[in-house]
């Protein structure tokens, strides 16, 4: 099974969102009090995603806003260098910075963020600077859940949704939820649950979407039948190592597995399965195949030091799930 | 044509939103510098017009929040003695304020209000204090556009929303635009276009159902097109004077006159017609009947001092409209 | 013992910090649910104690930030009408409104105050706003404690401190403290302090020293031996129905007793008292008589409906000290 | 010349404010976009100042706020180990974070700092949070500026104040004027006249003697005389390359010449010059002593990477400033 895209579009897809620097420990396998190097990459999951879009050969664009300043700088010639169009990412004039994400490694299973996300520029994009006439030049567009956490940068994504509606923009909503910046769960869900709704393809963990539900454990089967009542017609459901399910609409479900790897840290496995999972599907491939893609992906990159520059090509994935059989 | 509201429920409908103060010049036909007393109304939209319903006859219900005051008091005093159900009004803990409307009527033509809206009680209801049991025993849900300005009332209101599409409950929207507190016209358009699009009825003048499509000069055919593809079935659009028109899905267009009266001050005409007119519907008469029913509650509360204690009877409504045939 | 000022300035006290509404119960003796019409007077410490002076017959000018609207004119007519310079009257143009006070009188033991202080213009008194030709022109300058409640309000007060040193202007600091506003009692002690030890004459009751102590239960005796090592000359320490005392760097203390009289309110008791204590001081009075002058002045005023309008006028004042010798 | 200490205390400085983390340039002599590596050391002038001081062989405390993460445990340790008595390093409750300031040097003369100061921890250090008998038993407190710069930092820096002024403790105010945080100029001269007037040693470039005196192009002797109308006996003004200048209150003035030095970064000269001008004013050495002492710990600083790290010992600076006579 197949799923259609507008193929009429100039872009395979734009993501919207936060573009962010992470500070990866250089010396790890310790506590990062003993860390006293870090290297810089870009990092934020929509950037991620364009950028793992982009290294795979996808025609990828991208909205979001960064500071006037080296960071904000880094990260525009950073994207634009792997081939992301960055003519949409707005300079903010006001004085917010970018955010920062300190990445510590005690061990493979024991990894955490010291994340710096007060008043950064991304959360400042405002619903005016969503231009419609480059959002309605894609086939897809992808919002990441964290965007939602705060006003304005939530009102832009809410007109995104309107315009991509309006324009038959197949909307691709990465739940990506981050404790950080939300007030509570109850809001949380409240806005997830809004934009799940809207949103052709939904992604994201179990854990995700017990966030959407505000309810612990919940089942696939409720989620998905919730859902399905409104917009959504592909639902993917993350289950870590034991794998993800691929829901349609038409009542099919698919289940891809893990690949097994030597896991260097956990951080982008998400943003590295969105990314290979979306481009097999604009390339026309199944969804079996696109399952395929998205874990080979991230067992790729959880095995490297980066979440942004480890981003694999097609023949890394191929090679692996040709491997992996 | 009637209106068919699921008739299982046990109140007619619940109001959620803002209970203020209102304090109207005593010494009218002045400005407010001049006038040195203040008589104290129960005000507010959503509050005035549960008032409104409530003296017509309806089971009524309120959701809302005031503070630990000598005002919160007297709101929830009031409205309980006209026959709301306050058991779900919500005393804030916090130190918040009722917001307060100090009005000026210069002339007939000439009135104005002096707003207190600075973090008032109202626009910190929290979405957790909506109470799903409460909320699904109403056949309808009258939110007005104002608790949309600020978070958290601004979430509190999309979690009703989603409660009543749950629980079958009709969802009625008086757009109810007002300037303050709101950041920006954009970000009233995205709320007002999101709430729209999940409500069953709209009622809105002009000028409002603009400030929804972000625009100036909208044309009627195009505002109820674009609203009827999603959950809307009727829709009200008040051109003042000149009447209003009530637009059913179905493809039906209803004429509403205005009634002539000796006005006194325009305050409290928007929810006296919407309190009337949903009466009427709620009481199985036509939407011709219904509008009759609005326009002539306008106009008696136009001729009098306060916009919820002059809320009119039955009797008052149906002498009028047939005085004015 | 009389107090000496720098004769050679224009005016006679320059008061400096907010000037407010006053909303009176009309019908009082109930709890202020049940009063349903309110009288709008000027109100506010610095405001009221400008406005006594003036009425008193000195020359009188005023420092303080009000909105562009219909209170905020009420305000500098007012002010004007009774004799204040209201030159340096400034107009707030980020739309912040006029503090609010609706006053609740139960008994004449039973007092209460309303207070809407969230945001309000005087507390946006910029330093940059204070005009040092101005306030140089001034035998004393009065400061209210409560505009040190909040930015930038408060570093406007310190800058006018600083000006007043420099130009051998006399500090009158009148504590009154008021609980809300303030973040801790430990950041109003702090400030409290700091600006007594600068100040010449300080004013309050001994709660009010109580507070810039950070302690309860506070002596006279150590109270002004603390200010007496730093700039303080003259300290008055007043203890209600007991009387009030003057304490002289010198080592005199002067004792005056309180009026008898039929008390309606014990509102604006300290601005008064603060008027015509001040009044008598600047007229060369002795501080006996002046502490006479403060006390006959507050028994006239909680005697009648308002703090502003019921200012007495010289003769009463007169009148009421030799009528309770 | 010497300056007198109460020497019957135990520690000889307790500096107070801000410890952050510095992350700078592994790639140097380039724009911070192409630098892609980082080093970590702990950084803020009252820090830097108190490890520098340590360093010398001082008995140095510290009081200050820092978050309950990776960079604050950092911290602490660091400055532990190097001798400084953290026991009054207030753990924040609150999720406020480290400020960090990112280095970029482009050349020798074009350094720039890119800062993350935005609801930081240090500047929620809170009044109560100053412990008086920890506090009294310091001969110097070493306040900088920018702890000033916004509430409730600003309120404990002042509450500090009072403190030292009650228990004769020496107060160095060093001026550390930084941009970030304050609102306007005219807010920061008014605080720090507010605390120049009352330290007892002010150590500042001629430059942030301007911002104290808010205009530009000021003359020292003017500033002096200013400020020794208050509390301040010595006060150290200095003017780069030019050397520095040591007014006493007596009239006696003191220069002090730069050292050369190849000079990598600007960035510590401040800091270094403080603790070592400190260590030989509180190890009873002459006035002109302690200016070279500062002078030539500035000169060893600008020459290396970090400023906490690179802060010299005694041995350093008196080679440095035998070799130079």
């Amino acid at each position: 099974m197949k799923y259609v895209f507008n193929e009429t579009k100039k872009y395979d897809a734009i993501a919207v969102g936060r573009a962010c620097i992470d500070l990866n420990a250089v010396e790890y396998n310790r506590p990062m009090e003993d860390t006293m190097t870090f290297s810089k990459y870009v990092g934020g999951s929509p950037a991620n995603i364009a950028i793992g879009m982009s290294k795979l050969g996808l025609n990828v664009g991208f909205i979001g806003k960064i500071p006037d300043d080296q960071h904000g700088r880094f990260i525009t010639n950073y994207m634009k260098n792997v081939g992301v169009d960055t003519s949409e990412m707005i300079v903010d004039t006001e004085g917010h910075k970018t955010g920062l994400a300190f990445t510590e490694i005690k061990s493979p299973e024991e990894c955490s963020i010291l994340m710096y996300r007060d008043q950064v520029a991304d959360l400042y994009l405002q619903p005016d600077e969503i231009n419609e006439a480059y959002l309605k030049e894609t086939k897809a567009l992808v919002i990441s859940g964290t965007a939602l956490a705060q006003s304005p940068s939530r009102e832009a994504i809410l007109k995104a949704v309107q315009l991509a509606h309006k324009h038959d923009v197949t909307i691709v909503f990465e739940l990506d939820y981050r404790p950080y910046t939300w007030k509570s769960t109850e809001e949380t869900a409240v806005y997830y649950r809004l934009v799940a709704e809207q949103a052709n393809i939904v992604i994201g963990t179990r854990d995700e979407f017990d966030m959407l539900e505000n309810q612990a454990g919940g089942e696939n089967d409720a989620t998905v039948a919730a859902l399905f009542a409104h917009t959504p017609d592909l639902i993917v459901i993350k289950h870590g190592v034991e794998g993800s399910y691929a829901y349609a609409k038409s009542g099919e479900v698919f289940r891809g597995k893990a690949y097994m790897t030597k896991v260097l840290k956990t951080f982008g496995a998400g943003d590295s399965y969105a990314s290979a999972f979306l481009y097999a599907l604009l390339k026309g491939e199944t969804i079996e195949t696109a399952l395929k893609f998205g874990s080979a992906s991230a067992s790729i990159v959880v095995s490297k030091h980066s979440s942004s520059e480890a981003m694999p090509t097609v023949a890394e994935i191929e090679h692996l799930i040709a491997a992996q059989v």
